[in-house]
């Protein structure tokens, strides 16, 4: 692995996970592949048919953490690593029972908490082979920890929102009338990859219409003088940790009054959203003061969406910025700030920065210009 | 869409799902983006934490199919496609309960089916919205479905086998002493896409010691001369059909007699698996027969996986080629059958192939020397 968390961090999670799962009355965390698992062992782990599990009892359970791994997976674990952990690893081949060996090891608790992303295929494995068990999600277990980002995390995602800060810089050699989306959504990939990013997770290039479109990503249509463009764009480096920044355009020359208007409600939505973060508040306030300046200038209706996700490991994660979260943020917290106004059959706009909240505020990871870019 | 399943065949298959749903006991089916919502409405969906899904009835139920879905991402179903299928489409923005809608419409039933890869989050969601449900999942039924192919679905099959089939007839261009696994991989993975492929799903470079591990990817190992590499590369075309093809490869000249002999073992074992396919053998028998000429040449511990996997929309899925697995082969079934040897710290080899049951035998869908190729 090219980056590699220090053990003695992997091992201060696992003990907190066990804690916390304490807390929560889990007996046992069972964690398959995906960014729990990168988290708690710097391994994603492959996401097959084949039981790929972490087994990690909960403080005061005297089983020590355990991987139940195929055979064949094995291998792509650190093997010295786990050992550091104290993690014991348990392989299995086809037609062996892995839900029986997990049962093995856990040691007859009666509350199991599975990872969010678990396939029910492993889900209804696991229940099966515990009999009585309550199972419940791991999710609010895990993301008491993975929701507050340490110094090494927060520098991953500095470091991820400049990259991604680059490419949009880079738009105006893009983004032409008389390309299509996808020709501009091409271009856009190759210099999310070649910051750094392991991967182009999302590209979004909403032109026109089609920018009223939240989630819309690319299509074939041709790109005109006088559309504004919502680009949205990210994914993670080789640390794992995403980038996530939207901004929007206006193609081949100055936009309509309208479009200038509408958007300036946008950018004031965006700033005092942005303003209103900070330790002690609620997530929902922050979602609340985006809406309310856009729900003054009549445009509630049009922000179809929550103002923000949280970012990490996963491009959404907790915290979640949406009204009814009455969580309070505290210093070390990663979320998305993007409201957007989308006018069905017409265009759409939205402004997306990642901002980290710190003793005195937040602290924007995105800092590009948030104006409606002319190009 | 660039590629669209006629409307009269997804219809045909959102019908007989609901009747193997009520011939197996479900009441509805219940199915989150992936291969399966590919298969029933021409679209995977996004996978993200909002709750999409078909709500399908069983056969005999009264409610109409509908699909629950993000008000974002409804956008990325065809909506006549949808209205022509009889499906109702009921949006929720953020802030409902999606569990709560899925709920209303399904109107009461004693055991939902949910898809084998609906993720835990949405699985309890789900459960806990309908007192006294019984979950099961909806793998056995679709299963029904997916693993008989149509001629439609062979040929995209067939046209991605003889991608890939090109891509290792380009091997001597990539794989050369001196160069690392990545820098090959990196090599595969370009002509990967060249071929019309819109993903490398995977790219094996497993060499000297790492061809050992059956599911090695790539490393920093420099490729030396003497080195025996195993290369299984694949990915889906745009239809959503994947290829999957693994040939061992001779580096920079001929390899020790002792090599030579081993493989021969391997090769034998592969044919005799090949011609054991025909209808109305067990996928076991086929296992089996791969397994007999192994063991008896002493390498039975040394071939420490199935014999293969079924492939479609997803890499793996049914019908497995596994010991214990008694299940009749019918015509127009898909699989891999791909043995190998590892010998721990010293080299490895796999050969696969992916075949369709006919009403003759075996069609192979890869075509390349099966010889341990020298470069």
């Amino acid at each position: 692995m090219t980056h590699a968390v220090p053990t003695e961090l992997l091992a201060d999670r696992l003990r907190r996970a066990g804690e916390v799962a304490a807390a929560q009355d889990a007996d046992v965390l069972l964690i398959t592949p995906g960014t729990d698992l990168r988290y708690l062992l710097d391994h994603s782990g492959e996401s097959h048919e084949r039981l790929t599990c972490l087994v990690l009892p909960a403080a005061g359970h005297l089983a020590p953490p355990a991987l139940v791994v195929p055979r064949l997976e094995a291998p792509g674990f650190a093997a010295d690593v786990l050992e550091s952990l104290g993690v014991e690893v348990i392989t299995w081949t086809d037609g062996e029972d892995p839900y029986l060996l997990v049962s093995d090891l856990a040691g007859g608790p009666t509350t199991m908490a599975v990872a969010d992303g678990m396939p029910a295929r492993h889900v209804f494995g696991l229940r099966d082979a515990f009999p009585d068990i309550r199972q419940t999600l791991a999710g609010p277990i895990v993301r008491e920890l993975r929701m507050r980002k340490d110094a090494a995390e927060i520098a991953e995602l500095r470091a991820a929102g400049a990259a991604i800060d680059r490419v949009h810089a880079r738009m105006c050699e893009f983004l032409k009338p008389g390309r299509t989306e996808a020709r501009v959504g091409a271009d856009i990939t190759a210099a999310i990859l070649a910051e750094g990013h392991t991967e182009a997770a999302f590209v979004i290039v909403g032109s026109g219409p089609n920018g009223a479109s939240p989630h819309h990503d690319v299509s074939d249509r041709v790109i005109e003088a006088g559309d504004v463009v919502v680009i949205d764009i990210g994914g993670p480096l080789a640390s794992g940790y995403n980038s996530d920044c939207t901004r929007t355009y206006a193609v081949g020359g100055e936009p309509p009054a309208s479009v200038r208007e509408t958007y300036a409600v946008l950018q004031e939505a965006q700033e005092r959203s942005v303003q209103a973060v900070r330790p002690g508040v609620s997530a929902e306030s922050v979602d609340q003061a985006a809406r309310a300046p856009i729900t003054e200038a009549g445009f509630g209706p049009q922000f179809v969406h929550r103002t923000g996700h949280g970012i990490g490991l996963d491009v959404h994660e907790e915290p979640y910025i949406v009204g009814g979260n009455g969580l309070t943020l505290e210093p070390g917290m990663a979320f998305s700030v993007e409201p957007g106004i989308y006018l069905d059959g017409e265009w759409g706009a939205r402004i997306e920065d990642i901002v980290v909240v710190t003793e005195n505020g937040a602290e924007r990871l995105n800092n590009g210009p948030r104006d409606l870019v002319v190009l």
